[in-house]
């Protein structure tokens, strides 16, 4: 195939997870694509919304059992106080390397033009209001909207 | 560039993980994507293969430690019967959304026209036969063939 | 929509996990790729990067808890040396179905063409240095980086 490569012109990001190491890497893609000059959309749902929920985005945790890659004996991890210390410990580094907290991440990447959309089923079935969510967030859209709103993009599930 | 954008024509849905929650954000993936018109292949693999194996679709749980977003401590999600308790809470609100339980969603996207497939090596590594699986799986597949049948489809990995 | 599928020619898979579950399925997918003539590239970030990290690759382990797949209570799962006892377990299935340990099959792709990346931000996160890496590790690079080595791929996010 001797065509050339198309580049990457758009990623359409899924963030399914609460966990603070399970919403940064989406967060990162979207600004490192922004920064390209790559269009960026995240949609949330599943666990994934605690992020987008103004009374908990600032209080996301590391999981400190269920990830061997922690290097943490489970009993150990499951320790009240455990997962807020590595919690503490992990916003320290992120901090070092200039990756803001995700309340000012989301403003950044928002400014940046990249959009923000939390998954209908996902609000229906945790009961939630559009004014539970932090100001960045676009609009409530179904899963068929995401796929259209992915026109053109690489979906990328995190 | 000022080209249109091209639509989703197709997902291939990778499902690996076998929790209730794992899961599915997988079958909700699929089903939009019918629903839109947009052709759907789910693929199943490690713990995933949890989701299709006939005896034990019907007993999928909720993952209640490793999982901050749960909101419980750790050595209470560890306690004997919290995953259940868990479980029947999340089915329940499914339940309210008309967002079916596990067998009947399979049978629902694989009569929209999605294809069903179980990974041939997560097959082998756990002693798995064509007939511990539920009627919807049309085919026990390579991840060669995987990457044939995803031609012109976007990969999602959940 | 009459026109022919395009075919997969290039994958661009994203190893974000350490656990020994979280690493194999990528691997696995660079391998059947490589096999089928498709391009493709490693990316390992956030906890992923243990399993190029020299050190630790050959240590790498299964999460016993966390995963209701696993089918073991989680008090059980959490027992010290229970992740050892799943992990050997694992690792004799493989090894019977002729799929190499982590080290090993890292080589076995790089050879076959497969380019192996790591995440700058992450290396920096955990204060690692170029010397921490196993040699197949071809170069450390940004986000903004990867999405341009991701030209004409699909991007898998495992």
């Amino acid at each position: 195939m001797p065509e050339t490569k198309t580049p990457i012109e758009r990623v359409s990001i899924v963030v399914s997870k609460g966990s603070l190491e399970g919403v940064y890497p989406a967060l990162i893609m979207a600004n490192g694509a922004r920064m390209e000059g790559i269009e960026a959309t995240l949609f949330f749902t599943f666990f994934g919304l605690d992020a987008i929920i103004d009374k908990r985005l600032d209080h996301l945790k590391v999981a400190t059992v269920g990830n061997p890659a922690m290097h943490m004996p489970t009993l150990v991890g499951a320790l009240p106080g455990m997962s807020a210390f590595a919690t503490s410990m992990m916003k320290k580094e992120m901090e070092k390397l200039d990756i803001p907290p995700v309340r000012e991440f989301l403003t950044m990447v928002h400014d940046a033009g990249c959009e923000i959309f939390a998954c209908k089923a996902s609000v229906d079935m945790f009961h939630l209001k559009r004014g539970d969510f932090c100001p960045e967030v676009d609009e409530v859209i179904s899963v068929g909207q995401f796929y259209e709103k992915s026109a053109g993009a690489e979906i990328i599930f995190t």
